[in-house]
C-alpha cells in the first residue's frame, strides 16, 4: 500500500507525452492545445467604428462646426472611398473601417439629418467630442503574430470564437486516448436484466463509459468479464488494443480476484497495486507495450464509489500526464458546514454538496453515506471532500479540500 | 430597453415546458430527468459481506471459540447453501450474500487456515467481534420503491452508475431542443479564408455551435446571412424548422441591420428587443409557430462577447425554462481581488479569472478587456463578473457575483 502522492508520481513517470494531431476546430472542445496559437491578423484589422453614427474630425466639432456634409456611407465589410475633409462626415456602421481624416464617431442618436440639404448634411447635437470617441484602433485587441492562446490550454466552447477569428482550423491538439471499459464479476447482470438472488446490475461499466465520454473520449464498452480466466483473458487482450484499459472489480484479495493474475499472463507489467485511499485501496496500475503501441491499464475496485474515486484521482491524472498537464490544480478549498468524523488509517474521500450562494466563501456539507457501495449518496453529491490522515474529528467551520464532480 | 429581470420574466412566460422522451441511458448525460427515478431493487439486495474473509457467529468469538469448521465458500454472485451453525464459519468474498446464522465477517488478514484439518478449519485471530462487523444489511442504501433521483435533476456521468443499478434504461428526460445558428454580416468570411480589407472571419457562428454542442444539443450551422433581404429570409425560414434559432449580428440600429425586419416578414412575433446589459444591449427575442411546431428566436448582437453574454444570460435560460428549471441558481459569490471601474448606465458583465486555491474564499480578478469585440481577453477568462448598476467604483475585497464559463 503506497501513499496517493507516490502513486501519482509513479503514474507521471510511466505515462509518455502523447502525440499531436490536427483536429477540426468545431470538434476540438475539451482537447488540449499542443502548440501556442498565433494570430494571423490584427484585431481589429483596421481603425473602426464601434457605433452606428457619423465619422467626424473631432477638431471640427471642437471648433463649433455643427452641420457637416455627408460624403458617403460606410458599412461593415466595405472600404471607405474617400477621406473625411474639414466640414465633412461619413455615415458609418458598427464595425466598419474608419475613413482617413476622421478620428471620432458621433452615435446616430446624437445627430439629425438636415432636411432637404443637397449634398446631404447632418446636424451634430454635441458641443465637443474627444479624439478616439466610439472608435477602436487597429490591433488594439492583438497584433498579428501575438500568442492568443497558449500550449496546454484546454479548449472551451467560448474559445472557439477566438480560434475561428485567427483562422486556426484545424487546431493542433494532443490526440485523445481511446478507452476500453471492462467490468468484471460473476455477480453482474446487464442493466436491462432483473437481478436474481445474489446478483446486482453492472453499474460500473456504464458509469465508466459515461465518465470518459464526458471528457470527450471515445470508449468501447467490453462484455462483462466472468470469473473464468480464459474468457477474462480474451476480453483483456481485446482491451489492450486501446490506449487505456479500465477494468473494474477483481483486484482485491479474494480467491476469485483474477484480474492481477490474468493481466500478468497477458504481459501487462505492474507499476503499483494498492494505494492508501478510502474508498479505492485495491487499485492496480500497469502498462503493456507491443511494438509502438502502449496501453495503460487500471484495475479499479468493484464497489462503484471506489471505482469513481480511482477514476478521478488516478485515471484522469494519467490522461493529464499525456497532455503534459501533470501540474494542473484540480482541488479547491471550502469551509465545512457540519462536524464530520472519519475512521481508519487511510485518507478519505467523502461525497459532499457545495452550497452555491452569493457569499464569498465556498461552503460544503458532507452527505450521509454508507460507504463504497452506496450510489444513492452520490446522486445528491456534487463533490468529493478530502479528509487527510492528520485527524479523525472535523469541526464545522474548518477548511477542507473539495473536488467538484462536473458533468 | 428593458431590465434583465424583465427579459428573463418574458422568456419564462413565453417558453413552453418541453415534451418528455425516452433516452438511452448511456447517452443521457447532460439531460434533465422528467420523472422521479424509483429503485426497483433493494440496495444491497441481501445482507452481504464487505470484506474477503469468514462469515461467523459473533457469539462464538465472544464465547472464546477460536477454531471454526469451514462449511462452504460463498463468492459474489452465488447463494449460500447452508446456514452457519455454532462452531462453524463460511469462507466469503466481498459482495457475497451473508449466510443465515452468521452476523459478522472476520477479514481474511485476521485468520489462518488450520493445517491438515478435515473438515477444513480456520483459526480466528480476534478475541471479540461486534455483530454486524464488515457486513451490510439488505436495503441499507435504499429500498425498492424509494426515489433515488428526482425529476429536474440534470444527469451527470457519475449518476449513470446509480441509474444503471436500478435498471433505469431508457431514462425519461425532457427532449433536447434542436438549434440552428445563423451568423449575419457582409463583413464576414469563413474561418478557412483570409480576410480582405474591411473583412473579419465568422467567429460567432462556430462559437455558438460549440456552446450548444457543449450543452449536448444538436446544432445546424447555417450559411452566413448577407445584407440581402431575400437571401437572409431563405436562411431564416430554414432555421425556423428547428426549435431554437440563434442569429448573430444585424440587430442594432444600423441601416443594414435587417434582422428584425426579416424576422417580422417571416411571421416571427417579437417579444422584446434591447435589454439593459453591457455588452449585449441590442438582443432580440421572439417566437414563431406553425401548427404544433414553435421556434424560439434570438437575435444576438454581432460582437462576439455580446453574443456570448446573450447566450449565457438569455438563451440558456430559455432552455432551462423548457426543462422547468427556471428557478435554478447559476451565479455564485466571490471576492474581488482588484479595484474595478465600470461606466455607463447598464449592468456590466466583465471577463474574470477565478483564483483556484485551497483557501475557503472564492477570489476573482477582472481581466484587461477592450470591450465586446475583444476575444483575446475571453481566452484568459474563466468567468463573467457581474457589476450591477448601483455604483461605478469597486474596491478590492468587495463581494461580486460570478458566472463560471464551463466547457
Amino acid at each position: 500500500m503506497i501513499p496517493i502522492a507516490t502513486a501519482l508520481e509513479q503514474i507521471r513517470n510511466t505515462v509518455q507525452p502523447w502525440p499531436v494531431v490536427s483536429q477540426d476546430l468545431i470538434s476540438s472542445v475539451g482537447m488540449v492545445l499542443a502548440r501556442d496559437v498565433l494570430a494571423d491578423i490584427d484585431s481589429p484589422p483596421h481603425h473602426k467604428s464601434v457605433m452606428d453614427g457619423y465619422a467626424v474630425r473631432s477638431s471640427d466639432i471642437q471648433a463649433g462646426c455643427r452641420e457637416l456634409v455627408v460624403t458617403e456611407t460606410i458599412v461593415a465589410g466595405s472600404s471607405p472611398q474617400q477621406s473625411v475633409k474639414a466640414g465633412c462626415a461619413a455615415r458609418i456602421m458598427t464595425g466598419a473601417p474608419l475613413p482617413e481624416g476622421a478620428d471620432a464617431v458621433v452615435m446616430v442618436e446624437k445627430t439629425s439629418e438636415v432636411a432637404g440639404a443637397k449634398p446631404p448634411q447632418v446636424r451634430i447635437d454635441l458641443s465637443q467630442i474627444a479624439p478616439g470617441h466610439h472608435t477602436m484602433s487597429r490591433a488594439e485587441n492583438y497584433r498579428s503574430g501575438d500568442v492568443v492562446l497558449s500550449r496546454g490550454h484546454q479548449i472551451r466552447a467560448a474559445d472557439i470564437g477566438l480560434l475561428a477569428e485567427v483562422g486556426c482550423d484545424p487546431v493542433e491538439v494532443y490526440r485523445q486516448p481511446t478507452i476500453a471499459v471492462l467490468p468484471t464479476g460473476d455477480e453482474l447482470v446487464k442493466v436491462d436484466q432483473q437481478p436474481g438472488p445474489a446478483q446486482i446490475r453492472n453499474s460500473n461499466g456504464p458509469m465508466l463509459v459515461a465518465l470518459n465520454q464526458a471528457q470527450g473520449l471515445a470508449v468501447e464498452a467490453l462484455d462483462i468479464g466472468r470469473d473464468d480466466p480464459a474468457q477474462l483473458k480474451r476480453l483483456v487482450e481485446q482491451g489492450l488494443q486501446k490506449d487505456v484499459l479500465l477494468l473494474s472489480g477483481g483486484v482485491s484479495a479474494g480467491m476469485l480476484d483474477l484480474v492481477p493474475k490474468v493481466l500478468a499472463e497477458c504481459g501487462v507489467e505492474q507499476v503499483f497495486h494498492k494505494v492508501a485511499v478510502k474508498p479505492g485501496k485495491p487499485i492496480w496500475f500497469g502498462q503493456w507495450s507491443a511494438g509502438t503501441h502502449t496501453c495503460y491499464v487500471f484495475g479499479l475496485p468493484g464497489n462503484p464509489l471506489s471505482s469513481l474515486v480511482g477514476y478521478h484521482l488516478f485515471v484522469r491524472y494519467a490522461i493529464q500526464c499525456m497532455f503534459e498537464q501533470a501540474d494542473q490544480q484540480r482541488w479547491s478549498g471550502a469551509q465545512l458546514v457540519n462536524d464530520h468524523q472519519t475512521r481508519g488509517n487511510r485518507p478519505t474521500f467523502w461525497p459532499g454538496k457545495i452550497q452555491v450562494d452569493s457569499g464569498m466563501t465556498r461552503h460544503v456539507a458532507t452527505l450521509p453515506w454508507n460507504g463504497s457501495s452506496d450510489l444513492r449518496a452520490l446522486g445528491q453529491a456534487d463533490c468529493l471532500v478530502h479528509f487527510p490522515l492528520e485527524k479523525n474529528e472535523w469541526q464545522a467551520g474548518e477548511p477542507v479540500e473539495i473536488w467538484p464532480l462536473e458533468r
